[in-house]
C-alpha cells in the first residue's frame, strides 16, 4: 500500500500518519496455504446444517448484542458461565478492543516476537507501546526469566500458544507465573489451540488468575475464517469492561447463526484437525528430508498448529517460483527479524501437501543443477 | 448496563472508566417499531437470491479485505469509482473510524444535537472532544450561522441527513457551505436518506468538495439490518485513509454475499420505500389528528426517514404502557436534551402502524376518562 496523501498525513491523528496496515500479501493460486485456514471439507451434514440456519435467519432486525445463544453454546462447551465469555468480529475485533480498553498512551504491551504482526498493529492504532521479549532464535523458545522480569513491570502481555509462526507453545506454568507477575492483564492468544495436544490450554487457569485472558476463533480449527467469529474467556468484570467498549452490533446475524451451528456440531470436526496433525508430522518430516543436505543454511521446526514454519536459501525467490511456476502460495516471513529466510507452510489437505513438497523437491533439485552446471 | 468493577476501572483507559455503551433498550415485544428497522418482507425473489448466494460462499477463506465486487456493484449503482468507496461492519465502524482516523486528543468533532447519541459514544472511545450547536427546539432546524461559524473551528463535522431522531434534512447548500469553512473533513450521516425526497443527498457535493464524506447503510431502506453493511463515499485520499486503519477483515463473507445481491436487485426495492413514504404521511396526519385536542403540549414533527417523532405528555408512561399492555416497541427520547416527552416511531407495515395507533388512542382516552373520573 502507498503511503497516505499529504493532505491526509495531516489530517489523521498523527501517530497515524505512517501506519502501515496488515498485508496478506494474497495473490489468487491454484493452491493456497498462505493464511493458515482449514483447507479440509466442512464434516458431513454441517454445511447443511449451516445453510439451514441462514436461510432461517431473518436479515431486517439487528443482531442480539452479546450473542446470548452463542455464549451459551460455548459456555457448555468449555464449561464457564455465559458471563465470562465475549464473542467478537474474528479474534481481530478483540486484540483490537483489548488494547484500546487497556492499553493506550503511557501503558506498554509486552510480546515475544517472532509472533503475530497485527499485536503490534493494533498497538500502534492505540498508541499503546510495545517492549519485546525476543524468542531463542534457534528454538524460538520464550527465555523465562527475561520474560517474568519483563512482565512484571508491563501493563499488557500478549503469549501465544502455539505461535504463530513458529509453532510452539508457552508451557502452562510459565503462564501462570506471567499471570502471577504483571500487575495488568495477560492474553493467551489460542487461535491454534485445537491443533495442539489436549492439556496445553491456558484455560485450566482461569480460575486461578483472575488477570487472565484466553482468546479463541473458529477460523482454523473450525474451518470459518470467513464469517469472522472469535470469542475470549476471561474474569467476569474483564468480560464487563470489553462489553461496555464494543460497538454493540459488531457481531452481525449470519456470523452468529453459522457460530451457532458450526459449535453445536463440534464433534464432527475432531477427525479434520485429526487429520491435519497427521499431515502436519508427515510434512515436518519430508520437509526435514527435503532439507536435510543443506545442513544448517536450513531447518524444519516442530509445530503444534497447523502449518510448519521451514528455513531455506532464498526463500523470498522459492515463495515466488512456488508461486509462480506452480501456483502454490505459502507465507514469507523472510523480511521480518529472526525469520530470516524463512516460509511458514499451511498443512493442506494430504494432495495439496504432496503438491507443495514436489514442489520444493523440483525447484530444490533444480538449484542444485544450476550450482553444478 | 452497572459501572465496571473497581478493579477494571483502575485497569481500563481513564476516559474509559466511565463509559456508557450506546443501550438499544431492548424488549421482546409483538411489534417492534423501535429500532428504524424496515419491517417489511424483502421483495419477492431476493431472499432466494440471497439464500442461494450464501450457500455458494466458502467459509473457510478470509474475506476479500476491500469487499472489491460488492464495490464494483455500488460504484455502478451511486456513479462514482470504486477508488471512492470503503465499506464497513454497518455504519458503526465507518463512524468510529472516522473518529479513530481524524479525531483524537485535542482535536473537536461539531454535531448538532438532538441527534445520533453513537456519535457522542465514539467521540469519547477516540478522546475526541464534542462541540454541539443545537437545533431549534421547535423545528429542530439547525442554526445557520451559528453551524457556520462553529464548523470554520472545527476538526471534524457530522451532519445527520434525514436526521435521527428529528427527521428533518440538511439543505444542500447549507452543507456545501460547511465543507467551504470547515479545515478537516466533513460527514453526511445519510442512513435514512432512501426514505427523502429525489435530489436531496449530498452526494452531489463529492466533485466539489474533496473533505466530504457521505455515510450510508443497508440496514434501512435494504432492510438488512442484520448483516451490517454500511459505506462511505469519499476523495479516493480520504478512502485510503480509511482502508489503512481498519481491521482489514471486519466484513465477513456473509455479509459481502448478501450485500452483493441486496445491491444488484436494488430496484425491486422501491416499492418497499415507496410504501413506506406513504405510510410515515399517513402516520404523520393520524398522530396529529390524534394529539390535536392536547395543543401545545403535543407535537409532531414532519420527517423524511422511516420514523417519525411525536411529543406527547408523559411520553415515558406512554411507551410503558405501550409495552407491557399492547407488546408494542417504541423509542422513549424523554430523558434526551431538546426531546423531553418525545417518543420515536418507526414507520412500520400498514398492520403495525394500525396498532400503534389504536393503542395511542385507547390509552389517551382511558386517560381522559382518569382525568374526568
Amino acid at each position: 500500500m502507498a503511503q497516505l496523501s499529504s493532505r491526509m498525513r495531516t489530517l489523521v491523528q498523527p501517530h497515524l500518519a505512517d501506519i502501515e496496515p496488515y498485508d496478506p500479501a494474497f495473490t489468487p493460486c491454484k493452491i493456497n496455504l498462505s493464511a493458515n485456514e482449514n483447507t479440509y471439507p466442512l464434516p458431513e451434514g454441517v454445511r447443511e446444517a449451516i445453510d439451514a440456519a441462514l436461510a432461517a435467519t431473518p436479515l431486517n432486525r439487528y443482531p442480539d448484542p452479546m450473542s446470548n445463544d452463542l455464549r451459551d453454546q460455548i459456555a457448555a462447551w468449555r464449561g464457564v458461565e455465559r458471563g465470562r465469555i465475549c464473542v467478537g468480529n474474528g479474534g481481530d475485533e478483540l486484540l483490537y478492543n483489548f488494547l484500546l480498553a487497556f492499553g493506550g498512551v503511557g501503558r506498554t504491551l509486552l510480546t515475544c516476537p517472532p509472533d503475530f504482526s497485527e499485536y503490534a498493529f493494533f498497538a500502534s492504532l492505540t498508541q499503546t507501546g510495545v517492549e519485546r521479549v525476543w524468542r531463542d532464535p534457534a528454538t524460538f523458545d520464550v527465555p523465562r526469566d527475561e520474560l517474568l522480569d519483563a512482565a512484571s513491570r508491563a501493563d499488557l502481555v500478549i503469549l501465544t500458544s502455539p505461535n504463530n509462526p513458529t509453532g510452539n507453545l508457552v508451557p502452562i506454568d510459565l503462564a501462570r507465573e506471567v499471570c502471577r507477575v504483571c500487575p495488568g492483564l495477560v492474553m493467551v492468544d489460542e487461535a491454534y489451540g485445537e491443533f495442539a495436544d489436549a492439556c496445553t490450554t491456558a484455560e485450566c487457569l482461569l480460575d486461578e488468575c483472575d488477570n487472565l485472558v484466553v482468546l479463541h476463533t473458529l477460523s482454523k480449527a473450525f474451518g470459518e475464517a470467513g464469517i469472522r467469529c472469535g470469542y475470549v474467556l476471561a474474569a467476569s468484570d474483564v468480560i464487563d469492561a470489553f462489553a461496555a467498549i464494543r460497538q454493540i452490533y459488531s457481531v452481525n446475524v449470519l456470523t452468529q447463526a453459522v457460530a451457532f451451528a458450526a459449535v453445536r456440531n463440534r464433534r464432527t470436526f475432531a477427525p479434520v484437525v485429526d487429520e491435519i496433525r497427521a499431515q502436519r508430522e508427515r510434512m515436518v518430516q519430508e520437509l526435514s528430508a527435503l532439507v536435510e543436505p543443506l545442513a544448517s543454511q536450513a531447518a524444519v521446526w516442530p509445530s503444534h498448529g497447523n502449518f510448519v514454519l521451514v528455513r531455506l536459501p532464498h526463500a523470498s525467490d522459492v515463495r515466488a517460483r512456488l508461486r509462480d511456476e506452480f501456483s502454490i502460495l505459502v507465507r514469507d516471513f523472510s523480511y521480518a527479524p529472526g525469520l530470516e529466510d524463512c516460509l511458514r507452510i499451511t498443512v493442506g489437505t494430504p494432495a495439496e501437501n504432496t503438491a507443495v513438497l514436489d514442489a520444493l523437491r523440483a525447484i530444490m533439485e533444480c538449484d542444485g543443477c544450476d550450482e553444478r552446471g
